[in-house]
């Protein structure tokens, strides 16, 4: 948690409805930071459906191991989170670290242990000790309550420098649900995923493994299409967790992800994890600018990809971005370098709405000063044409600085 | 090129011995900078056998397309390169510029077009004015001589702090011979191949298409083994120019790439080209830490390249060097992002020698201050052992730092 707050924060943030049938609560357990909360709990009431999407890293940490095996079952009771420790990488002591934490969670919620969903994120390859949560979780039990979403985005932040919060409003069978999610960055961010914990609370009342199919689908667009350095955690974890509390309320009871009655929720799904996504990049370490890459034009949407993603991760369109450098050059190096079919000479890009280079050239009516000033502006955004077909993608990302250098050199000292 | 050499340039320069058949000269010809030189040409005596590898980009340089096609015919009398100015997506003006270049070249050398090659680096989607070069090239070619390598190797850098060159001896069929060798780097550099020009040439009487397959599998190991900021660029060229000049003292002349007498002749193209990539990585932009990764243990050699590439572009592992911090968490999570077979509990990971890491935890001998102490020297090694199989892989790079994100903040400025 960084005391100098990213230019690039919210100027508020929303109400978050309260969910029927899910408490949060935060805690000091002093895992590693000082004077400030390091812990969430939120309890769930019995019957809510969980799903989930993890890192593809091939080292997982040891509670993406846990809810991995734990989701088989699809309900969930409780969600423990730390931050300040990954616990990634601790062999053995990380295993019976989550084993611990879990038992001392059932105990404290009265739920069965796998029922039980963990997280954590911070530094990879130190010992965890989970003994600290057994003082907290009682505690946190008791005085747990509905509307403190916002606190719980604050306890599961490391390097952000604000907490990630949205939200959004369905329609299911005619009654209103809610759709709200809390989310932390904000290095080592890169697709499939980031260090990224992204945790989703609705009252729908959707079965596990409808769940499971919409957030895939929904991740893709959102979490997995946002970069910050292209380095991929060991932690990554976005769960959703759906109460049912508005059953009793007259919303239908859905299991099947292709039913038309999910439209409008579907719609919200993607708003908020959209909405998080952004926030992520905005706060991506050091940040100045937000950059949005839209590419148009390949020969597939997987292309596309491909290519926004070689443009929203190259260093130096990243370091040009902060230098104000409208460097269209570089974009170009860029989707060369994404190995995806390309023609130079077919190529359009654009910088805030500006064409700069057309046809394998610079744009005739290219303007520097023109340029120059748009690229002042706090976000940018890349448009890249590349004239060969109709598969587009877009991605989000923000520009390399100093600072992202400087919070990483020091970031375990 | 930068006031400020790079604290990893080496102490001095090896003198390098004259190649028969080959002359050096250099001129301000004012393509971009003032004050310097930004045009080399390198006369060929009649009969000198090429060889080019060139960047995978798809959207490569107007001298690159030219390379690639002149080169079918194997025989080079000229090379002409200049910094300031990429000549890369410059469109019809690109290819124009450099049908100018060669054609301007081959009046004042006297040679065909077919056989003058051409390589520019710099600025990217500027047009190149080459009528420039009409005004050097006959002095040029009048003031060229053998022993001018040094002053070529400064007149083809951009935001290189040094020249880099480097010699080695072979023996071929008894006879001394010689292989030399210039590069420059700095950023914008990444296997296959970085904004990277190198150019040898050899006495050595051996034909093209044995040069050809020599030179691709030397850049394996060597040019391609290196990494900047894993941004490939449009441009990257690496050529070897034979002018048979042993032939005269006795040399046999070599057509067949398996010809057992290249042996010693192998060996020292390969010392050439690792010499010459360890500089480029050494003068990274920005670079105060030289890094070897060294994968061992993976499944395949193919695959231990992927992992060390993941860590060699990590901006986390190369921030953590900067920073000093044997952050071995951040080898592990780019170990998990590679997305090759990687086994949590059988990984090892040593710096600079001393075990940090074993079986999926923290090495139980682990001491934080002794390992520090050795993330205080310039020469950082990773040696990361997968436990799987016997394939390896050696990658250099260098540590990312905040003058990287300013030198590409305000390269074009």
């Amino acid at each position: 948690m960084s005391t100098t707050i990213s230019p690039l924060a919210p100027q508020s943030y929303p109400d978050l409805p309260e969910i029927a049938g899910v408490r949060f609560a935060t805690a000091e357990a002093g895992i590693r930071y000082k004077g400030r909360t390091d812990v969430l709990l939120a309890v769930m009431d019995k019957g809510t459906q969980a799903a989930g999407v993890f890192t593809r890293s091939k080292c997982p940490s040891a509670p993406v191991d846990w809810c991995r095996a734990k989701l088989k079952g699809g309900k969930a009771r409780a969600l423990v989170v730390n931050s300040g420790n990954a616990n990634a990488f601790t062999g053995r002591n990380g295993r019976e670290a989550v084993k611990l934490t879990a038992s001392l969670a059932a105990k404290a919620t009265g739920a069965p242990a796998s029922e039980i969903f963990l997280a954590s994120t911070g530094v990879i390859g130190e010992p965890l000790d989970a003994t600290k949560f057994g003082g907290v979780l009682d505690d946190l039990v008791a005085k747990a309550k509905p509307d403190a979403m916002l606190e719980a985005a604050k306890a599961i932040m490391t390097t952000d420098t604000f907490p990630k919060v949205a939200t959004a409003q369905a329609e299911l069978g005619g009654i209103e649900v809610t759709v709200n999610g809390i989310a932390k960055g904000a290095g080592m961010i890169a697709p499939d995923m980031g260090t990224m914990l992204c945790f989703l609370f609705t009252d729908a009342p959707i079965g596990a493994s409808a769940l499971q199919s919409m957030l895939a689908r929904a991740a893709d667009s959102s979490m997995n299409a946002m970069t910050v350095d292209g380095d991929t955690s060991t932690s990554d974890t976005l769960m959703i967790f759906a109460t049912g509390g508005a059953a009793g309320r007259g919303a239908p009871v859905i299991a099947n992800p292709a039913d038309a009655k999910l439209r409008s929720f579907k719609t919200a799904l993607n708003a908020v994890l959209e909405n998080l996504a952004k926030q992520v990049a905005r706060d991506g370490e050091g940040a100045r600018k937000f950059v949005e890459v839209n590419v148009t034009g390949a020969v597939s949407a997987r292309s596309a990809r491909r290519v926004a993603r070689a443009i929203a991760e190259s260093p130096l369109v990243k370091t040009a971005i902060a230098g104000e450098d409208a460097n269209w050059g570089r974009v170009v190096m860029a989707v060369g370098k994404a190995g995806e079919p390309a023609d130079r000479d077919r190529l359009s890009i654009a910088f805030n709405g500006i064409r700069v280079a057309r046809k394998g050239e610079r744009d005739p009516t290219y303007d520097e000063a023109r340029v120059s000033a748009k690229m002042k502006e706090q976000d940018i955004t890349i448009d890249v044409d590349l004239g060969l077909g109709k598969g587009r993608s877009r991605m989000w990302t923000c520009d390399l600085t100093k600072a992202y250098v400087e919070i990483n050199g020091d970031y375990r000292s």
